[in-house]
Parts: structure tokens; sequence; C-alpha cells
């Protein structure tokens, strides 16, 4: 446990860092927002000051993404777990179609077990076999006649695999859970039926999360679902059907500005990421006596770096060593073991480099 | 809009005011938590640092209304809506049972059309024709063989009407939505089946229900339910089925300990309640010329007092005054006109008494 009052550098997979001068600013307004008399936590979602933060989270993710017109933008609650849900109920039901799931890791492989369980979902891919090392490269070949849409996770958290870009699969809606590499590069919203994310990584705090749906694709509202899960109530409501999450999406509002303010937009950050993942993989690759990357190298993740050791005694030394730097929640997932470094949008190049000497400096003490 | 940095006296419905120091808390800690390094919103839900926290929330809550072991506390997401859907579809399917629903107000009245589409729901008691101003209050002589739930709502925001007790309903098992006055008194747990509460009134931010549920009564596990929508999931995860919304369960917890510390605990905080409603209802009662209460007197909720104008035309000359002496957030909700000031725990004695200054020299000048 560490015990100075300044701040680690926070490799949590998530909840995970945001930018400091957008706590600053939470603290700052926290007792009172500029003239309102107020916190956020305390104003009605349907009034004037909370009305213009989700504006300016909608606009700004609107712009930032270039979100076409074509496409709404919701705010959830119920993380990923629910939209496993919500999309087989939405796009299963009443009708003979199957949904196509390729299970590249964790997330995808719960995915489809939820789907499975409310539709008929198939699994078109699986990398489980190989321990999830791996993504398919070549086009699928799906009729939309066949399949309501196509199910991919574009980071796994877990594993620390990424697709270099969208899959192919025919004409069929892709739908992306992008909850840990949400926002980290500029990407053509026009190639996806639906893509999603949690805040808690990339985005805000645990507790949100956010949709951005192709609007010919909401449900008509004339259905069966249980309220809360028809995307059609939260579309016919600008997202008010009932209180949303206001103090999450005001935070998001604030890393929306920071993420096109000071950190000089997507582009920008998409370069950074990737100079910080690459920090990392040199390391784990210059010492390959000592580290093994777990993901195949053209897969690697750059928003979750994730190895072991050669000698998985290691590991323990590897982590107390790291806190006593500074370096924190750098345990990997129980089902991978080893190290998970979780470098968002959030997570200083100082950091980075500082896990990087951290780790050269671990292999040639302990190569 | 005010301008001016202190804090204003916000009566708003919900989202509503929290207690100055725990916003001070906060406040304080959002950069860093003492001795930890990073921001609350930036911990892992499955971590050292949060597990205390949510620790620190269900025990708190244990303690504070006297839990009794036979019950579960679980920390959800998706508000009463998603509650209005999943006590149909936990308790509705695979049974030949109805569930019962009085009808007191706006709420009750979306519970129940949630659980008519979901199940076989039965509306036993309904105060619409009336325009929501009563309760009942014969006991209702139902059996549990054919019921698998009564559900009411405690305080019915919208209308301010609040149950003096629980309602009897044979040996049915009670279902009570408590969002607007959780925790303003002391109950007795072993009434209800399951008492559940969105935080947003007196518990802390939006995002957070909090559900007590007798054990007995939570699903088996091996339903075709949505996964979010068991409480199942919920029960045998503590919690943690996936990233709670942490913030607004850290929030809680600190809630809960100025609630039992500064504030003086749950007796203390029902006699101020009952104080601060009196000053109001005096107001109304002793100015009938100016002032008509909404609900009959027998039915006054002490956390939502609910009045209109005998001159209608007098409202905005109200709202612009109250607004101007630094008392906000007092427009009664669309559906019912007039005002509404909501006195939750965290609404000081003194704004109270501001507010009751103000209506009183505000009828004197009209009436």
């Amino acid at each position: 446990m560490h015990h100075h009052s300044e701040r680690v550098y926070n490799f949590s997979a998530g909840p995970a860092v945001l930018p400091k001068v957008v706590l600053e600013r939470i603290a700052s307004e926290m007792i009172s927002l500029p003239g309102v008399g107020s916190s956020i936590l305390e104003v009605s979602h349907r009034g004037k000051v909370f009305t213009e933060y989700l504006n300016r989270a909608r606009d700004g993710l609107r712009n930032t993404l270039k979100v076409p017109d074509e496409y709404e933008i919701l705010f959830l609650q119920g993380g990923s777990r629910l939209q496993f849900a919500m999309l087989p109920m939405n796009f299963l039901r009443g009708t003979q179609k199957k949904a196509a799931y390729a299970v590249t890791g964790s997330w995808g492989k719960q995915a489809l077990a939820e789907a499975e369980r409310l539709g008929k979902a198939e699994c078109v891919w699986s990398g489980e076999d190989q321990g999830f090392v791996d993504l398919p490269t070549a086009p699928f070949q799906l009729d939309a006649n066949d399949y309501s849409y196509f199910y991919y996770v574009s980071n796994e958290t877990i594993q620390g695999l990424q697709f270099p870009g969208e899959p192919q699969a025919g004409d069929v809606p892709l739908i992306c859970d992008a909850s840990s590499d949400f926002l980290h590069k500029p990407i053509d919203i026009n190639r996806y039926g639906i893509i999603y994310a949690c805040a808690q990584k990339n985005a805000g705090p645990a507790g949100l999360t956010i949709v951005i749906i192709r609007k010919e694709m909401i449900p008509s509202g004339n259905s069966d679902l249980p309220g809360y899960l028809d995307y059609h109530a939260h579309a016919a409501n600008g997202s008010l059907f009932n209180t949303p999450p206001t103090f999450a999406i005001y935070v998001f509002a604030l890393v929306i500005e920071w993420l096109n303010g000071e950190a000089g937009g997507l582009e920008r950050m998409y370069e950074l990421n990737h100079r910080k993942a690459k920090l990392l993989y040199d390391v784990i690759d210059r010492f390959q006596g000592v580290y093994r990357g777990h993901a195949k190298a053209e897969c690697r993740s750059v928003m979750n770096v994730v190895f072991n050791f050669l000698d998985e005694s290691l590991k323990e030394k590897f982590l107390m060593g790291a806190e006593t730097a500074g370096l924190t929640s750098l345990a990997g997932h129980r089902s991978v073991g080893g190290i998970r470094a979780s470098i968002y949008n959030a997570m200083p190049l100082e950091g980075v480099e500082k896990l990087a000497d951290y780790m050269f400096d671990f292999a040639e003490s302990n190569g």
C-alpha cells in the first residue's frame, strides 16, 4: 500500500486513470458548479445545468468521432453486460436470422454465451483453442439475409489483443464492443451498425455506457421488450428515458474536451498511444529470455500490454518492485496471469517511460 | 440563473441536495485518495481500495437499517426503471401467480404498466381517478398462493404522498420502491420481501440502485433471464457481477457515515424530517386562500411537499422570487404543476425555515 499523497502511475485496466486536469476541475467545482450554487451531483437531470453537460457530451463525441446524422448517441447504464443481453433481445427476437460472433477473448466469449441464451447466435470464429493469442484475418462471407449482425470486440482487455481495423462481414451490420479502445484513434463510424463502450477505460468513470447506433437499426418501439432494454425507449427520449448517470456524463464531457484540447485531438492521441505501446513491446521483445508477450505480434493491443515471465516466480518480485516505484495495478487478469499494463489515453507518456525503464532494469537484473 | 458562488438551498426532487461535508470530502480526495495516489474514479472495482468502500457501504447500510442476515444487499444500475422490469421477470415467469400493484401515483402506475407487459399483474388499488391525493387504508386480503408479490411505492415523489407505514397484504411478500424516502426513518426490514431505492434522493448520486432482498426470494440461477436482470447473478457475485457504479457507491458510503455521525442517526433524522415538513405544511394550512396542498392531510409526504396556488398565475412570481432568495428547483413536476419542495435528509433545517418564511411573506403579500 502506498503512503505518498502524490499521484502514482496507475495501470489499472478499468476503472482506469483519468486526466489529472479533469480530476482537478471536478474537485474545484464539486461543492458548487460556477454560478450554480449546487454540485453536479445535486442538479436535476432535466434542468438547464445538466442539459448543457449532456449536450456537451453528445455534441463533443459527435464532433470528435465525426458521427454522421444517421446515428444516434445514447448514454446508458448497466455496462457491457447489459449490452450483451440487449443486442440479442433487440435484434434476434421476431426474426429467423442469427447473429454471428467472433470470439477473440474473454469478453467476446461472454457476449456469445449471453446471446446463445437469448436467441440464435453462432460462433463464426474462435481463438480459444489457441489461448486467445490471435485474430481472424480473412473476410467473413456472411449474408444479411441470414445474420442480423456480426459481433466482435475491437480490443480484448484481458488478453491484450486488438483488431487493427474493422473486420469484413459481407453486408451484415457490425456491432462492436469498443469498451477498452474507444476514442483511442479516429474511426469511420459508417462502418458500424452499433459501436458501444463502457466509459471506465478511455472515457470516464464506471456506470456509463456510450452507444452509437445507426438510426435505422433502432426498433420501432412496438416491441414487448423490457422498457429499459429497448434502444427505442432511450433514443426516443434523448437518453432521458429515466435518470441517467449524470455525474459520469459530466465527467465524460470534460474528458472529451480534454481530448480535443490539451491532449491535441484524436490523431495526436493515436500517435502517442502507439509510441507508448511500442516502448513496452520493445522491452518485451528485447528480453525474450525474461518476458513473453501474450498476443502474437501482429495482434498486439496498444491499450493493454499483456505479458508473462518465462520464470513465473518472477511475477511477485516484479509487482512489488513496481509498486515501490509508484507503478500500480499491473497484475494481469487471473485468467491469464502475468502482467497487464493498461495504457489508455490518460496515461502520460512519462508513466510508460518509467515502466519501460523499470522493465528494462528488471530484465537486466533477473535475466 | 444564479451568480453567487456560495451554495443555494436546492429543493430538487432528484438528483438532490447532498450533505455539504460529504461534497467537501469528495472534493478533497478527488485527485488522490489518502495514501493511494489515485482518485476513487480510477481504482479497480476488484482492488483493495474500492473493496473497502464497498464493504463500508454495505455494512453501513446493514447497521443503519438493522438489515437481518436473511437479507442480501445489492448495488445495481438502471434505476427504478430496470427494477420495474426485473421484478416481473424474476418473480412472475414460470409461475401461475400474479403480482398485486397498488397505484398511488405516477411511479406506481409506471411500474404496473411495465409489469403488465412482462407478466400477469393486477392493479388492486388505484388513486388515479381522484388525482392521486390519497392512499389505501384497509388491509389487502391477499393470498400468497395467488400472488407472488405486492408492490407499492412508499413515497410518491411527484404527488407528494407517503405511506405512514407498510401496507398489509396478507401473507404476500411486500416489494417496496422506497426511492424517495429511503433512509428517512427507521423501518423493520422483516416486513419486506424487497425494498429498493435509487440513490439520487436520500442516498447519493444518480446511477446507483440499492436493493435489499430477502435471500429466499433470490432465484436459483438456473433461469433463462438476461444475466444482468437476474438477482441471482448479482447476489452470487457480491454486486460485482460486472463493474458496479464505483463512485456512486463510494459517495453512498460517505452519506451513510454522515447519517450516523454528524446527522445524529436515523431516529434523529426522522424527527428532523418531521419538523422540516411541518414548517411548510403549517404555512400551506394557514394560508388556505393562497395555497392548496396536493395530497390529503393524512397522506402528506415528509420528503416532497407538493402544493399549488388557488390563483395559478402566482406560480411564476413565486418561483422567481424564490430563485432570487437562493431557493432553487421548486417547480412542481409537469404532470401536477404548482410547487414541489423536496426536503430530503441532506436539506438543512435552515433551508426549510428560509422557504417557510418566504412562503409566509409571499402569502401575506399576495393573499
